[in-house]
């Protein structure tokens, strides 16, 4: 495994503590290696202050540990599964950031309100089905990967146009092309989650932004005739 | 009085306040050594910037001062109803931090609306019943324990596996196996007040999660086969 | 005018800056000798990192400048009102911390909620009605000040037992024994506005505290028996 | 180019990213010098800490670079339409500020409900129109700066007595006399739309303040009777 990319995960931890993104260790950030199919991923329960590029743990796409002492992170099968089924993706964030679990909680799609929103994602925030009873008992962290996956094939989305996704009653997860990537995605997210409450209260009647518009600012800044920055 | 013990509840204290979760002097925590019976508390009103490991109080069970010269915190008879009736616990919190006594003032169980909320308590955060004015104009601090501990008798809980109550028209009360454990649990319940908060304006006819989902996560994190973390 | 006294005042000013109170100069503390009758006041419209305890601004009761080069803070009429009414308060502060102005916006008293309020603030804190016509258009921070007393003494309110109004449409003063008790007193209404905005949204059917928890925890603080603190 | 100019741009800029009230590259900051009609703006996605004075851009009033190695920022055709609309104005500034913006994405005026609004801004803070699917999908950003001009000529505005707008879907602008002064109402903005969407939430029944009042505080601060301040 690329220790860069290892350095990439522990940094991108890191930032999740220091914005003030994760509580405790209510966080998790892997990366794959696609050439090798190794996962690099945060291990359970390990405070951040402490955290060294070692105590990361690396296992296979099965999940069977590589290298590293520790365990990995409870949530590493739903990872797991968010790289089998969305294959453009090199990393993924797990947070319980307040406002955007408030939406995953309240079991409501994150709609489009407005152009930051649709700078970063093509349309609303998916909030996933409840798990069954079934999926709860059985290999609850495998299911919660697949309803994810499912979420997207049922709504036709693509992952890398829409790399978020809220679990009904938990959390969000968000992706991309690296670790840096998705945790932008993470921290985009919880602002447009803030941002989205507040102007639903303010107009209760709100319907989402025009679909032009919403194609304007995210072709703006994605795609091949992105203009925004310095390309 | 164990000195360690001494020092983890002036930590404890001053935890509270690093992290807002007190204003002035508005918050106490407490432990209790279960083999002597003492309990060490912090003092009425005393600044936490300037305050030392000794100007903490020791008290026997029935609140007689053992150590110190200072009087102990006024909430001390609601602490000594709680280390009587629960009697795994042995540290006691008690702060106004502003969403967990947003709930306590509505006067209104905070529900379990998400895994955030599960991983830590399992179910809705009771809300006491008020005061009778006897109770009031009685033996307040002592009174307000002992409805503490008749909501968990009347409502069947246990209170290791639901270490927080919210007292009406008051504010949150949190218990642990240390006081570390404690200060966390204030942690997260003013999190899990702040997400739940958000999700009901989001959703008005929001109900709780599902029962399974709440056991799931409430027993990945505790008892016999939890497995996050390094165990 | 006692140099302890304007030193007192010149840091209560930078305390409400430096906890977020105020933004930009939007604040101002002043506090009254009661022997001379001089007032200390922050001057108008300069900025609170390069304020030095001589560009305070001494008046007498009339508004008169006996020392100081600046001009004093143009609320100086509505103190000096404040200081002939409400006889036994030796400091003013008037701020537009946000919550606090929210509710004055709002036009509507801040119930008391719990105990947090009832530890500072006898009962509701009363919102004024709002300035006539020709009071606006007349000496409109005199007429502010006499509206402030007309409130207290309309309700038969004890302005030592209420150190604080919100001012309809504008924001809140309160005040207090000292310029220290004063800030005090408007970092406590700054936070029970938070707290009450969101049980009031919790629970839109939310009514007042019960009389006896008022009084309890009122007098528990304060007056003749109070055994809060170290007395 | 005056560099005094470019400095007070790069650090309009900066405080912006300080305060809080930009993320990542989302905010902009332009001075037109009314001399020689050149604008220097920010750089499209150039991270705020490593911008150096001589990143920024200078182009003329048609939008050509003058000066500076990067490309504009994206939304400098809004700026240039500004400009030209708007004589009286030397500084832009656009941000997706957290409040504003939800107010922006609700699609709703901004109300003047008290004095802390009115000492800045004369009246509501305009709201614009939709932009039309042509507008969208044609010069997107200079049209986006025609709806604001057009929003303050349908509503007979004076821009100097309303240096904002709220660009429907999408977020605020403010201008000013200099870089200083329209980030100072990017601040004072941010604050009224917090403030205003809590006193909403309280009383969902608010009206405006009174006229006269809002007369009273604007005409304070504002025009030739002014007494704020040290003039």
């Amino acid at each position: 495994m690329n220790d860069d990319l290892k350095y990439e995960v522990l940094k991108a931890n890191l930032i999740l503590d220091e914005l003030g993104l994760v509580i405790f260790t209510w966080g998790n950030v892997s990366a794959v290696d696609r050439r090798t199919g190794q996962v690099v991923i945060k291990p359970s329960g390990v405070p951040y202050d402490s955290m060294h590029v070692d105590d990361l743990v690396v296992v296979d796409m099965d999940g069977k540990t590589i290298a590293g002492s520790y365990k990995p992170s409870s949530d590493l099968a739903t990872h797991l599964e968010i790289y089998k089924h969305f294959e453009a993706c090199s990393a993924v964030v797990h947070t319980h950031s307040r406002m955007a679990t408030a939406w995953a909680q309240a079991g409501i799609d994150l709609p489009a309100y407005g152009t930051t929103h649709a700078d970063y994602f093509y349309g609303a925030i998916p909030c996933t089905r409840p798990l069954t009873t079934g999926e709860i008992k059985g290999a609850y962290e495998y299911e919660t990967g697949k309803v994810i996956a499912e979420t997207f094939t049922d709504r036709n989305l693509d992952p890398m146009a829409m790399p978020a996704v809220l679990v009904c009653n938990h959390g969000p997860f968000t992706w991309g092309k690296s670790p840096t990537d998705a945790v932008n995605n993470t921290i985009v997210l919880e602002e447009i989650a803030a941002m989205a409450y507040s102007s639903r209260l303010i107009n209760p009647q709100l319907t989402p932004m025009p679909a032009e518009l919403l194609d304007k600012h995210y072709l703006r800044k994605h795609g091949a005739n992105a203009y925004y920055g310095q390309r």
